[in-house]
This record gives structure tokens, sequence and C-alpha cells, in this order.
């Protein structure tokens, strides 16, 4: 086992879009798991929009990271030693380990993962927090009945793929947004998405959405924020349901980004606009990964995951997934299985 | 009987604030009830913000009024004649009778008043569309808890200032927010407001507010939209609910007004902001007029109404609503009781 944790810290606090220079990459040995702890070595660890919302040091739902400090994220690994009888070497667990080759664990928030069920790095995927987002944030706070027009914004990211699909197994017509025309092709051809446009080579968002959703929008599952949003608002349906899980097209402006007014469609429309975040579905989660699994067995979900490799890319890779790069859910892969 | 029957049309679409001369007045012979109608003299008409949308060519949740035809408006009347076994002469009605001394009608949507109750005017207020619209888009839609702090915009209005003593009436600390001292003084001083502010004097609207919402907003309910509702999004609490039931801020713009970008704020705070329309709760009607007559029975709620007199006058007091002169509930006293 190599004696030195290669980690990515926070250098600076990033102005915009995050540049490579506000990272940095550090080594400290290994640490050593205390009684009661353990060892992981990290396989896989996560790039997600919201770590762009902890890197700004602004009070939110969860404390900023601090400038010198590995930066947070979900990651799968394994047991490396213990000193945990819970968590036996082998194991291969997903927690909230950071960027870094090592972390040290109590277990508090480790899961273990069952290797046989799927591939382990679907544990940070479609049997994971994106996963988890998408079924109870469509299911929960969209609540979509058959026959309704589901419109999903970043379409083809680990979130809205998944949201596609699901609303597709609920029986709607499922219309994307994605940036890109493979993944609009990956959307239409492969995912069964009814229709899917690629918002940087279409002029008119509310054009092509009246032209996609004929009966109106009834459920508007938002990912992105921004003039995609503005467009999609006139065109909800009475009683529409419009979930709003982020807001990517804004997470890199330094001062409040102003759009049109939109609290007047929700009266019109007797409409509802709902924030959520997916830990307050936690005590559901088991429900959420079972039927997850399920559908995945059942071949009802696809999905797609995309690699870079080396704990010293993750920046690169965080940085692309900001700017629209990835198909699927962007992974990076630190060590071998 | 009078031979005629005057009546305000609209004479030309509004740019902006409507002025006088978007409005005519034109006489017509008092019309006789057929078989199945009645005659009503119009006794109270009433001016409300929704009527300015209805002013617009453009599809909403109701047709717009044409040009040349006459202002739809709430309105009580004695019914005057009646070939209609189910209206005697002599019954107070409250209906959708428009801007004019005398309408024929077949009963439908029509309700009788009982005098004894109240002053047939409430009909018009406490007891009618705007008591029923604070009722249920109060508990309904804000669904506020003993302790919660609510903040109403619009708060010395029809609507707002039931909404506040509403939520007096739950348990909840209530701010208000209204154009000027002697309303905010209302407020506070009669109607037990716990706070209130006048943002025609007051610079910082997001200070006032974290000043007087030390806990922060649970609930938002929203007449007004703008400049006002842009200052309490980033005051809302985990779990907040905005009822967003007017936003007359923005009813006289000629194109779509720009604000800050609010969503966000939804999901951080796992919040909601729900439209609403008072018809969604017609099958409840009743039930909130009971409780509605018996908190005013109690002594828990207290309304204000401020007339002008004449059929002529109702585009000068509609206008002068819009631009917040009235205090409580604006009504035109078309004919003595």
């Amino acid at each position: 086992m190599p004696a030195i944790n290669k980690q990515i810290t926070l250098a600076a606090r990033p102005s915009g879009l995050p540049k490579l220079s506000d990272f940095k990459l550090v080594e400290s040995p290994v640490p050593e798991p205390g009684p009661g702890e353990f060892l992981i070595r990290t396989l896989y660890v996560s790039v997600d929009p919201y770590m762009r919302g902890r890197m700004n040091d602004v009070k939110s739902y969860a404390p900023p990271v601090q400038i010198g400090e590995v930066m947070g994220a979900g990651a799968v690994g394994k047991v490396a030693a213990s000193q945990n009888p819970q968590f036996q070497p082998g194991d291969v667990v997903e927690g909230f380990f950071g960027w870094q080759q090592f972390a040290v664990s109590n277990g508090a928030g480790v899961r273990k993962i069952d290797p046989s069920l799927a591939p382990v790095s679907t544990a940070l995927g479609v049997l994971g927090m994106p996963g988890l987002t998408a079924y109870f944030g469509l299911l929960e706070i969209g609540k979509p009945r058959p026959g309704e027009t589901v419109v999903v914004s970043g379409a083809a990211g680990a979130v809205g793929s998944l949201v596609g699909q699901i609303a597709k197994i609920q029986g709607c017509r499922v219309v994307g947004i994605a940036g890109g025309d493979q993944k609009v092709a990956w959307l239409r051809d492969e995912l069964g998405f009814d229709a899917a446009f690629n918002y940087k080579t279409t002029t008119n968002y509310a054009a092509k959405l009246a032209e996609l959703c004929p009966k109106g929008v009834d459920v508007y599952f938002d990912n992105v924020g921004g003039t995609i949003t503005d467009a999609v608002f006139p065109l909800i349906n009475t009683g529409a349901r419009i979930a709003v899980c982020g807001q990517i097209a804004q997470y890199n402006a330094d001062k409040p980004e102003t759009g049109p007014r939109l609290l007047w469609h929700l009266i019109v429309k007797q409409a509802r606009a709902e924030g959520f975040l997916v830990f307050q579905f936690a005590s559901r989660y088991a429900e959420g990964l079972k039927q997850m699994a399920a559908w995945l067995k059942a071949g009802k979900l696809k999905y797609r995951e995309q690699f870079v490799d080396g704990i010293e890319n993750a920046p690169r890779a965080f940085i692309g997934m900001l700017q629209g790069e990835n198909t699927g859910k962007q992974l990076v892969r630190v060590s071998a299985e």
C-alpha cells in the first residue's frame, strides 16, 4: 500500500467558472484508522453540480468548503483496514469521502455496496444520489400522471437522463432539453424520450417547446434555470408542478442574475414551483434504491457513465461537467477495483 | 324606476396604468327579465386588481373584456322584478353583474345575502371573494402553523388585511407590508399585526424585513410581486410556503418585467411557491364563509370599506385602487339600499 494520500484541496474561491488553479493537488500520509474506524481506498469519486455552490463562502444548506480543505464529494471505495467490526477489509462502501485516494471513516453515513448487483460505480449514479434525486424529485415533487407531458432540462445529465426514463415508466410524454446533438440522439434513440432538442443550436426555445409539447407542460423538472426555464414557464398547464432541482445556468454567476418575472404564471395556472434536496427523503432511500435497482434489472432504466482517470484530474472533470461535457454520470476513477 | 341603465364599458385597451378615457359611460334601456330571469338593481359594485388583467387581449384563466362590453365585476344588488320563483323582489343578491345600475340574471352564480348577518356590502369583501381568497389562500396554500412568521404584501388591501388577521388567529407572528403610514398604523394598532412597514418610505426592504422577521419567513402571502417579493425570497426558512395571490406591481407593465432569478432560493430552502385562484376552492365556499362570519361575529376579524358614490365613478375608484389609494375594500355605491 502506498504511504502517500493524494488529495485535491480548494486553493481559492472561484470567480465565475472555476479554474484549475482554484484547486491544489497535495500529498499527505495515508491516515491510520483509530478504534471504531476504518480506512477506505477510493475507487471512484463523484463530480456533481452542487459542489460549485459549496465553493462559495456563503451560508447555504451545507457549510462551504474551506480554503485548504479537501473537496467534499461522494465516493466509492474499498475498505483497506478496519478497527470497526461492521466493516471488513474488502467491503465496497459508498460515503462522503472527498476528492482523495484514502479516507478514514467511523461508518457514519457510509453504506455497503453489493458488487453483484451492478458495477459499484453506479452507487454514485443510477443507484446513488443522482438516482434518488431523480426518483423522489420526479415522483414526490413533480407527481406525474399517465398521459401528462413532462419536460426535463439538463436531460442528458446524471439526474435528468433518469428523470425522463422514470417519467416514461409512469406513462408520460417526455421532452428533454440538452446541450448537444449526440446527447439529443441518445435521449431519443436509446432512452426512449418522445422528443428532445439541442438548446445550443435552437434559437427560439419557446417555439420549439410549443412544437414538442402540443398539450402544454404538466411537469417541469428543472436542472438548469436561466433562459431555458424562462421559456418553459409560459407553457405550463393548469395545475402544473415544477420540480426545481438545480439551476446550473447560474451557479457560476458572480452577481444575482436577472430574468423575466415568472410568478404570475403560477397564479394564472394555479401551479406550483417547489425546490427540493434529496436529503429530505433520507428516510426513504432504501425504497428508492430498491425500485431503481428493480427497474435497472428489468431493462427499464439505462445509464451511461463517463470516466476520467486519476484523482489529479478531478478538477478538470468537474469543470467539464459544469460546462456540459458529460453525457450521463461523470466520474473520476481513482484506483483499480 | 328609472328607464335608463347607466353602464361603464371598456372603451380602449389600456397601456400601462388605465386612464379614465379607457372607459366610457353609456346609457341603455333597463333590461326586461324573461322567463326564469330576474332584474337586479345594483347597490354596490366591486373594483378588484384582477380586473386589470382582463382588460388585456390575452388568453388567461378568464376571457378578456371586449371593447364596448360592460366591465365585468362582482356586485351586490336588490331584486327589482322577477320571473324566477327562487328570487323574489327585495331579495339581496351577489353575483357577477358588472359595472352597471341594472342587470338581468337567470340565477347562475348568484347567491342570496342575509342582510341581518352583516352590512350587505361585505358580500364583496370580508364575506365575499376577497375574504374567501384570504381564507383559502392562507390556510390551504400557505398552511401556517402556530409560532411561524407570516409576511403579507399588499397588507392593507381587501385580501391582505384579512390574511394577516387570519394568520394571527392561527397563532403566527404577522408582518405586513403596505404603502402608507396610516395603513401601517391601521395594521399594527387596529388589526393586531405584530409589525408592519411602509414600503414607500423604506429604502432597504431586505434590511427592514430581516429586522422584523428575526426568525425568518415561514409563509409569504404575496399580493404584489416585484421588488418587495425580491426582498422576501432570500429570507424564507427551510420548508417555507409562498402563496402567490397577486402581482399587482406588474399588472400595468407593457412588457414582461425582469428581476433577480428567484428559483434558487426554493432549492436551498426546500420551499414552495404556489399560485392559486379562489375559484379552485369553489366547492368549499360555504365552509369558508361560515368560518369568516363566525370570526367576524366574535370580533376576531375587523374590516374597512371605502366607498365612492355613483357608477360613473367606478373607473376612478378602480384606477385609485391600482395605485394603492384604498385601505381595506374599495367599493362603488351605485344606489341607496
